[in-house]
């Protein structure tokens, strides 16, 4: 057993080695793509480990190296692309307990990576303040796996994704080396650790940015016509004045699929999906005019038993879906900004009834555009890289969510920063979620 | 004597007659353009009436409108256009005494006409909030001016002019009608006030959006050459995680004309002025890397006998090469956004010193772009007119400053309420400002 000797370097650090439940989470929601549900169903971790804090993880870090054992993160586990799967074994490290909230200042936090997002929106709520973006998964992800995995969401219509300067303020790792040093990355540098999939360091605290906290609403509105529901939108997102966190059109039938809100989705309606702050709900109610009818405005409800509207939104949409229809899976598109509908209108013509339109409004690079996450229709792999081509072909751009490498996945959006050659710097061995920064070869 | 009868309705309602005084406040900064100055220098009202509340207000517009006396709105005096200049004599309104706080609600705040934006800023402040934007004046002129009269300023590169929805809540305004009335115009129908020069309604109060408070710092960056100011500046202005609230590129020799700031503008350079907020700082330097120096970086300072930075920008801009240089004067034009670099570097090449370039990064219609107010070497009107008609004809659209009327001066940011329609239900004598709006024909 070549953990037993690792496992005695861990002294009295908790550690799980139930094959079950060790197998159990070693998986994320890569089942959403048939392709990696085919290449990953059989990878697992060979243990557990769960640190109490940032020494036990300096710990870990130097026994990894020393017996040359696999390391991988996992937060809350809500990844799409296998992010936190080990295709080597070896530990899965646990960092939930790294939840302190280390101080809250005016627009500012620093946080323990391991913290929910839920908890920290609550936690900085009272002083005026929530998270400038998260996931739609933000009830039960944590925010070092938002910053490592993750690209933006519900708030990116106003601030960007998390690539954007300004967004991550500063993050604080344990390096993989024999003797693992604790860097503190500021601003740009931070930047290294971004969408890395745990590949450049374990991030123990992060210093996020803050948004003034808003009184938001939930608004369903409901079109005759998918376009009218995109351009809406577009005015919508466009009105300067009004301030929002979300703005997601979806195409019928998409929302027949949408079990606990479909008294909102008339029949045959393309519906546009919005979060607004309160005081601007009238202006919006105006810019609507009679284009489409509002079917439901209501205060958005994080609490237990409730279900925000936001959880309709981003890659939950194509869960809501996969729900009762397994045969679907989804695509991650970024539409031009200056050919917004006309492209928009060219990929619904193209694929009717086998692509089923999802948008995003969002930032990028400080232009208004979509985000697409399409419910697809899937045939084969062939196909699905048939369809992935011709969006390429026509400007579309795709960040492939069936591939595991930071590489494949992240073609749009890959940051600046030199991210392979600071791994050579923080995890010489190649320890750290092997296998996932495809361009690393390991030292010796 | 045709004022005496109106004076008698007037009763205690406090007056100023003497002629040195109503002659020198009936003048606002029109001096600035040579073609305004000629028109309107020996304008002058007849009488200033001070009301000490709402009620006055209506009393005076009844006893206007029975005599038919033309009323024309003052408050704080800084408007450009002899837009508070009356062209027909009567009353000269002085609303400043309408300063009273409704309240501050999160977000919100409702506020008597006469207020001054520096004391709205000043009581919102301990709550966390300040206006979303302001003219470079604010620190003598009112809310009322600023929507009756403006159109923007240091804060519209987030949120935009005032005419995007959102921007104003709600105004309360007087009619000038026999029996006058009350209406509050709220959302869209608040547009029928904006930039009218009150000529369709004495407002009495606003209800205006706030923005969350920031701890601004003014930045000074120099730069060898405007257009790398321009295009760094458009760098930062598109990073939606920095959070700013003014980017104004400021051509050299300009900056040589800036008295108490001259140490922090070099010989030769042209500048960069910014507010940041100063968690972003860092990556606003981080985003300036090599390309231009900082020069100065010190907190907004509106305490009286300090100057704030953003009294070099906007409007500010030509009053201080104005102060040491009378024979210029200035245009306001509108880049197109899709291609701005290249239309601020044509324009140089059409008028190298003729007409000296400050711009000011704004939203427009949702559009990152750039609204110009470059410094003109004054020759006589017909060139003028040519430099209007050689950016026009390159798509640089202008709003004169060198006219009067409602109708000329704002050619690109006409809002889309039927304000002429409005005036007609509001005061169908045609005794508000008259003369400013110019499509107006009274009934009888
Ligand atoms: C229904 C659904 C909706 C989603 N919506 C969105 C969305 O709107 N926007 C979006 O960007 N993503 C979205 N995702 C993806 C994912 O939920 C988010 O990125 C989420 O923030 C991941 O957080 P987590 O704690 O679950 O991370 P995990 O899944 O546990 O980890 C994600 C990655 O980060 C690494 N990691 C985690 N913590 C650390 C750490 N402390 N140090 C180093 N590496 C670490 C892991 O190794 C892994 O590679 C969605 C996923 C699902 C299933
Ligand atoms: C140096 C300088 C810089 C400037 N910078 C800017 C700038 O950045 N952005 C900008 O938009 N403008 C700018 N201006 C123009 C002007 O300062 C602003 O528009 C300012 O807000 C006007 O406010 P005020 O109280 O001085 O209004 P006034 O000049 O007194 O009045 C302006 C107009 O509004 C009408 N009015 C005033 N109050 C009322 C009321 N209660 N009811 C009905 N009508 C009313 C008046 O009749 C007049 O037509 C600048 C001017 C100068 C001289």
């Amino acid at each position: 057993d070549r953990l037993a000797p690792l496992l005695a370097d861990l002294g009295d650090i908790p550690v799980v080695t139930d094959p079950t439940i060790v197998r159990r989470r070693s998986r994320d929601f890569f089942w959403y793509s048939p392709v990696l549900n085919d290449q990953l169903s059989d990878k697992s971790a060979d243990v557990i480990v769960a640190p109490r804090d940032e020494a036990d993880i300096v710990r870990i870090a130097a026994a990894c190296v020393s017996r040359r054992v696999p390391l991988t993160v996992r937060a809350g586990g809500t990844g799409n692309y296998g992010q936190a799967v080990p295709l080597a074994g070896g530990v899965l490290l646990d960092v939930t307990a790294l939840d302190t909230i280390e101080w809250i200042r005016p627009g500012q936090i620093r946080v323990g990576a391991g913290a929910k997002m839920n908890a920290i929106d609550a936690a900085t709520r009272p002083s005026g303040y929530e998270l400038r973006m998260h996931p739609s998964t933000k009830r039960t992800a944590t925010i070092g796996g938002f910053v490592a995995g993750g690209s933006g969401g519900i708030g990116s219509i106003t601030y960007g994704g998390l690539r954007e300067p300004g967004n991550i303020l500063a993050a604080r790792i344990v390096t993989m080396e024999a003797e693992p040093r604790i860097i503190e990355l500021r601003d740009d540098a931070a930047q290294k650790i971004n969408r890395a999939y745990g590949t450049t360091g374990i991030i123990t605290a992060l210093e996020m940015p803050l948004a003034p906290a808003q009184p938001w609403i939930d608004v369903v509105v409901a079109f005759d016509d998918f376009l009218a529901a995109v351009e809406f939108g577009r005015a919508a997102a466009l009105s300067d004045g009004i301030v929002k966190k979300l703005l997601a059109p979806i195409t019928w039938p998409l929302p027949s699929y949408f079990g606990a809100l479909k008294s909102c989705c008339p029949e045959g309606k393309s519906i546009l999906i919005a979060m607004i702050a309160e005081r601007s709900l009238e202006d919006f109610r105006d810019l609507l005019g009679d284009r489409g009818t509002i079917t439901l405005e209501t205060p958005t409800d994080e609490r237990p038993g409730r279900v925000p509207l936001y959880e309709y939104t981003w890659n939950h949409t194509t869960l809501q879906v996969l729900k009762s229809d397994r045969t679907v899976t989804y695509l991650q598109c970024l539409y031009p900004h200056d050919r917004l509908l006309q492209k928009v209108e060219e990929m619904r013509t193209m694929f009717p009834d086998e692509v089923l339109q999802h948008l995003e409004f969002i930032r990028f690079n400080g232009q208004l555009t979509c985000s697409g996450l399409p419910v697809v229709r899937y045939s084969d792999a062939e196909r699905l890289n048939e369809i992935i081509r011709l969006h390429e072909a026509h400007e579309v751009h795709i960040a492939n969510p069936h591939v595991y490498t930071v590489e494949d996945g992240s073609r749009y959006k890959r940051v600046d920063v030199d991210q392979l050659g600071f791994k050579h710097e923080v995890d010489p061995h190649g320890l750290l979620n092997p296998g996932k920064m495809r361009s690393f070869v390991a030292e010796r």
